[in-house]
């Protein structure tokens, strides 16, 4: 278990004991699950047998990030309407980082809000979504770009869940465990590179290390106001990427883009604050060993730089990036030159 | 000036010299103003005169609740992140109810959160909304289902706004001058019966006694656990009314759907909770002299009580009313039968 400031995070075995109780002890007048057709397929049934002295009512959304937007909240809050949902109810978001941002968003909107507890099933919302509070939806091609913070009443983590994921899945939350590593040492990433592929028979390890560094990141500053901008290493062109690539035929998983992120980001650093060439060698290598190889010269690079402009983070119209000085030492708020961009893209 | 925990309530002449402090000394990267198509024709020209060393960008929607939507959120939005509004950019929300609803809820989400600053035009703002943190848009027909709760940087009152205003408007904005009494004690109820009709000379007087009353509530409970749910005195049948009248070729203003809510709600606190039939006269001609007369017959009674359902108040399938044990003395959560509600509505 993970205590934060305001819920914990607890690891569960298949009959949820944990969030069981907190069900039962927390008279909620209706419980709510929202699933998307995977979830619902490969998940629910797990969750369904575990809690079944509990009334379940399920919402059940398409999968995908295309449907991270204003419609889908549309629907999910007409629906809660239509099942007259009052503020004493709890919705379960059972899935990806999809699930858990939208859900909890469509949650802390709902009648001003309503309690929700996350239940991410990938390994990049359990890594990425459990701490930090953030929550949202696409808009404009800008992803997450409308939303807020606001904590869930609780995270439950079930391993076998990403028994069932595709390996292109783990691999893309892996990304997110790599961030956390350059982020802390090089003991940590070191201890990456030497295992020779994602061993999932440690998931519990990992996963538990990798939010601890995140929570001692978010806990010293929840609204992104200094060094909570860290954990956006890689993502400033990440997203970018990321938001582009899915108008090609060849749409890229979040880790991956933030994989190429990372490189591009590391180039930045390289050039721009003395991250050493041999780092940079050591952790592209790494990185392009693990994830697949992708053209950007297939994107547009003019509306790669509009979409990084758009970026959460720039301030009065400077871009500003999350650049390492080393691996476990990073600088936030770096300027770089559009040409820079255009040339750490190429 | 009135102090709260978070910000401050100011009282400005037309040099809005406070407004002009904070915005200047809060170096935002860019100053938007949020208008209706009235205050933009009303009211932006002497924000403009009194701001004019600072550059505004002015967002324009139409007038009306019935903009006050998911839409109009989108196209706000959407404005924002075509001007490239950044998290160091600030919102000024010029307008009745409704622009600062709909403004610090897209405010407050944009980004996750951007500064705004609430500058409440009409009597009814100024009474209701200047305290108490409730932003949000109406969704499915019930009012106000979809938002949050967070607060403005600062309040800015600015009486001359109102003397344009018609004086449906200003009456509607009165009867929350009203609930604040009706809450607070007979002294202040007596106070306003005393005065034939409404006094606008001595707005400020009345504005500021309004605020207390709000604030002294709001500060004690803030997320509405408990005695909050005292200002939703006369607003659980009204709001229901005010939705289903916007249907009709009559629609009614908040205020006006609040009185005949006041009343009927008086009925409904003499039939269960002992409010004296003496007071109850007194209350509803008070009002009836006050607010034109509705026949509550041209409405769906099914979907009067539909809609009571919705309330954001109720609480495990039951209607929960504030009512009135006498003048200065609530009661929350109570439950009262179908049956009596459309016997208090008839």
């Amino acid at each position: 278990m993970i205590e934060l400031q305001d819920y914990s995070i607890q690891f569960q075995d298949k009959n949820f004991v944990q969030l069981q109780a907190q069900l039962t002890t927390t008279a909620y007048s209706k419980v709510f699950v929202l699933v998307d057709n995977n979830t619902q397929m490969h998940c629910l049934p797990i969750l369904k047998e575990a809690l079944k002295a509990i009334e379940l009512h399920v919402i059940t959304i398409k999968a995908g990030e295309v449907h991270k937007n204003i419609s889908t909240c549309q629907l999910i809050w007409r629906t809660l309407m239509e099942q007259q949902v009052d503020r004493k109810s709890v919705l379960l978001n059972l899935g990806g980082g999809v699930i858990g941002d939208m859900g909890g968003f469509c949650a802390s909107t709902f009648k001003r809000g309503i309690d929700f507890i996350q239940i991410p099933t990938t390994l990049l919302a359990q890594v990425d979504a459990s701490i930090g509070g953030k929550l949202g939806i696409d808009f404009g091609l800008v992803k997450n770009s409308i939303g807020l913070f606001n904590n869930p009443k609780a995270v439950y983590l079930y391993p076998d869940f990403f028994k069932t994921l595709p390996p292109k899945e783990l691999y893309s939350g892996y990304a997110e465990v790599i961030k956390h590593a350059l982020i802390q040492n090089n003991t940590a990433f070191a201890g990456l590179v030497n295992t020779a592929s994602i061993d999932t028979s440690q998931w519990k390890l990992v996963v538990r290390d990798s939010l601890l560094v995140k929570k001692s990141i978010v806990e010293q500053d929840p609204f992104e106001k200094n060094i909570r901008k860290s954990l956006n290493f890689g993502h400033t062109i990440g997203h970018a990427i990321e938001s582009l690539s899915w108008e090609t035929d060849q749409p890229l998983l979040h880790g991956e883009a933030v994989a190429l992120g990372m490189i591009t980001e590391c180039y930045l650093s390289y050039k721009l604050i003395g991250f050493s060439e041999k780092q940079l060698e050591i952790v592209s290598n790494y990185l392009l060993q693990l994830y697949p190889k992708y053209d950007l010269k297939r994107l547009d690079q003019a509306q790669v730089l509009r979409l990084i402009q758009q970026d959460k983070k720039n301030e009065h119209q400077q871009i500003c990036f999350t650049l390492l000085e080393k691996i476990g030492t990073f600088k936030i708020n770096v300027h770089a030159s559009d040409a820079l961009i255009l040339e750490a893209l190429d």
